[in-house]
């Protein structure tokens, strides 16, 4: 209403200043009165335009964030950068990394002094990011060094690791593709070439362009398959979970949500393991990692099994959710369900089974990550919603919805926006048209996170925070925006009231002297 | 707040019943009480998503419309086509040509049943067109068959068509090309293959992919300069503007609003000739028209020369601009400005110029027309908006500027959307993604238009129109979106009161005559 009000002033302003112009011209005034009119209208209108400015800068997310006298010095070199590579980019197109593929522009992006600042900076938290597509290749690679590694490999022309798996002896007879130890598939070959081959199939490189979401899925799908009997060996579970906290932590990031579908743990003599195993190993992790690492607030799970699945199924999942919260009440966040959300089951199926435990479990659902409009996909967000969703996973399609999105603002949900992962799938080309900008500029309650960072070579965060700095945000949005990204990663954080002011004054440290270190940087 | 509220009492119950299913465990009341409860939560559930599902439905574009019994047996065939044409595409993306490249999908288009229903359908009038991107490139090559045509080939090595002129004798030497009589041309090679190579270069065909939009507003431009010396032939030019208004009327179009840079006619003996000659047969044109079609509304001049020139140039196009307005009162609709929004000057450079002629002149302006944020580009929205636009033209940016759009609506300014313009100028890959579908959900002002239909083969509205309620539109929206997409290029065409009851009436007809068609071909 206040906006309305001011424009209609404006209006009527403008309205009677024209009609005295065009008064003045046909009662042929002289020409200094119909000169000073027209300065009056023009100051009018300058005016007008600097106060909407104003208002849309207030209001965007960060807008009202004031930054002391140390912040404002971190601010000038980061807008200096972010200034200076927009710069080149309107001057010619085709010098802007961030608008091309994230494959292509990558390591560009890692040489800049913006990335640079990025990547120190104390990010808060990542709210949105799944346990197999964690940890970088390069790490995965040493850990296919492991012995009684055994890789299945296809017998069609194209060679490819379908599956990996830890065994003493040869595993059973998969139809499409052949066990081999990958020791001695090292031994044949040079091993560089082996690790060339298994590296290509850890990550989405370097396929930029596939036919449609479909195709992309199915890739991404075989990546899970190749990883999943590499990490859920019993041994490796837990060092692997360690080195994420590792890598995220490096990262500039203090907290950690992992969607995980929990896979069933093995070892080489049978033993016998359930979901319990793979929680506690988890979160042995997470308390060995707090206990050598002040800063770091720690990690939750969010149970996040397949959502294609029979209801007979998915009332076990409801049932291990209420096991793992009683087991767990510390580490288990809430539950949610992952796939792909076009092939996958709607949540509206479930909701009967989801209402009944309302009231126990807390939901993080995925809702809306679709071109689609007006299907099962993009209704997830109104189910998610009704459904009493703390936040919602990814939600493209939540603008073509604007009951829901009215409704998730007035219960406060946070959307979790991976910008990276949205290209790299194939939702959205050029970033700069993502529709987070739309929610940036209304500071709707969004965090950024990662997804999968490993299956495209990303840093755990800082290369999706670069691609919401430079391209989703504002040409002038500026460190207050970042600061509000990193604010709201706690305020939407799975925390107890006293858990989410240890959590704010852990990354306040941090940013504080974050902050003084650029500014004794400046000074020396 | 209608909607918060209802909201607020969902959320209420919602509480209300959880803690009682709560309570009822914790008390361990028999199972039936707990089901009672449950099954009283599911119903309130099931109510709130129908009743949220309706009210979206109905706030959305076209969602007023109510279709009378006639319009229903329409609206059933359409929708089945609609449906079909889409589960096909949920079944399996690569069927669905809609969210393919136009260049890719455009051929199969024409062969659907729904794109045949859409040619038929009487879709209002065409309020976003350019002067030199209107007809067939098939009418094209036939004018390049008139005598005393030049062309000015390419020296480089791969042969590019790069000037067409009109004379008695060779043009003056040009640096990059040299003249030759096509007439001679075609007698050199086979005419067939002048033909192939000519169409080849008078639309943005077969490229699909540009490395960015400087890259394709070059390539873009390169074509206006080729049709330009085609077109602005005095002996050609009115028969070219009569022949573009039996292509639109053809294709369903009642009434069109030129955009038009006025370029200067010529002929072979040196005529002198002005802007007002070039609207003079334009205007004739349309008389010629309306005179044999009863059913053809009119069509209406924009002025639009380039927007990248100087403040004298400039303050010269203001002169024409009255100077037109004088001399075709009855013809003259509005200015406007052309050209690469990201390379010209912004709006605001003009502000006092524009603010000065604000009460004579009506502003249709581009604006908006690109992927920057932040920019000068997507601040043209802003001035544009602040001089009291009409209309604007694309506003692509326009969701990332919430003052500038909650401003527009309130004065009821129309957003002219060219959707597959949008794509092959590169500003959206998959149309699913075309940010007017916010605008769709929310029943903004906005009319479906064509900007240069010439240049990707595209008809002169239907195409547009199947893009935009095939993927901009929910799935679920019907005829009564189609309705009102006709009705809106009625509302915020360039009318007097008068004026548009008539075009109302003109269309109305053809409306219902359409509708009865249907009718008697289903009980036929």
């Amino acid at each position: 209403m206040m906006a309305n009000c001011c424009w209609l002033r404006y209006l009527a302003a403008l309205f009677i200043l024209t009609n005295c112009l065009v008064f003045a011209l046909l009662l042929d005034l002289p020409a200094f009165d119909r000169h000073a009119l027209l300065a009056e209208r023009v100051r009018l209108y300058e005016t007008m335009r600097a106060n909407i400015l104003e208002k849309e800068s207030n209001n965007q997310l960060g807008g009202r964030i004031v930054l002391n006298a140390k912040e404002r010095v971190a601010n000038e070199l980061i807008m200096f950068e972010k200034k200076h590579e927009l710069e080149r980019g309107l001057h010619n197109l085709s010098n802007f990394q961030a608008s091309q593929h994230f494959f292509r522009s990558f390591t560009k992006i890692n040489n800049t002094i913006l990335f640079q600042r990025l990547r120190a900076m104390p990010k808060g938290g990542v709210l949105h990011a799944h346990d197999m597509a964690l940890c970088s290749s390069d790490y995965l690679l040493k850990l296919t060094y492991r012995e009684h590694l055994w890789a299945c490999v296809s017998k069609s022309v194209e060679k490819e690791y379908q599956k990996l798996l830890f065994s003493l002896m040869q595993p059973q007879v998969e139809e499409t593709c052949e066990w081999a130890l990958l020791s001695a598939l090292r031994a044949e070959e040079q091993s560089d070439v082996v690790d060339k081959e298994l590296l290509a199939q850890l990550t989405m490189y370097p396929q930029e362009e596939f036919e449609n979401e479909d195709a992309v899925w199915r890739r991404f799908r075989s990546i899970f398959r190749l990883v999943i009997g590499l990490l859920s060996y019993a041994p490796v579970w837990e060092q692997y979970i360690y080195r994420a906290l590792e890598e995220f932590h490096e990262d500039g990031v203090q907290y950690l949500e992992i969607r995980s579908v929990l896979p069933i743990l093995y070892d080489l003599v049978g033993g016998n393991f359930t979901i319990l195993n793979t929680t506690r190993a988890m979160r042995n992790a997470d308390l060995r990692f707090r206990a050598s690492h002040s800063d770091w607030i720690g990690s939750r799970l969010i149970y996040a099994p397949t959502r294609r699945v029979s209801d007979a199924r998915f009332a076990e999942y409801l049932g291990n959710a209420l096991l793992l919260k009683s087991h767990f009440p510390d580490y288990f966040a809430g539950f949610d369900l992952v796939g792909f959300e076009d092939e996958g089951r709607p949540l509206r199926d479930y909701a009967g089974e989801l209402l009944s435990i309302q009231g126990e479990i807390d939901f993080y659902f995925h809702a809306g990550e679709t071109n689609w409009y007006g299907t099962n996909t993009d209704e997830n967000l109104l189910d998610a919603v009704l459904l009493g969703t703390k936040r919602i996973g990814h939600g493209l399609a939540l603008l073509k919805h604007p009951e829901v999105l009215r409704a998730a603002r007035l219960q406060n949900i946070a959307l979790e926006v991976n910008p990276i992962s949205n290209q790299v799938l194939q939702y959205i080309g050029d970033l700069r048209t993502h529709p987070a900008a739309v929610l940036f500029a209304d500071n709707y309650p969004v965090v950024i996170a990662s997804d999968d960072p490993s299956f495209w070579k990303a840093t755990p965060l800082t290369h999706d925070f670069y691609m919401a700095f430079m391209v989703i945000a504002s040409r002038k949005a500026d460190l207050g925006l970042l600061k509000q990204l990193a604010l709201n990663s706690i305020a939407y954080g799975a925390f107890s009231a006293s858990e989410r002011v240890e959590a704010y004054e852990k990354w306040n440290l941090k940013w504080e002297s974050w902050i003084d270190d650029i500014n004794s940087e400046m000074t020396s």
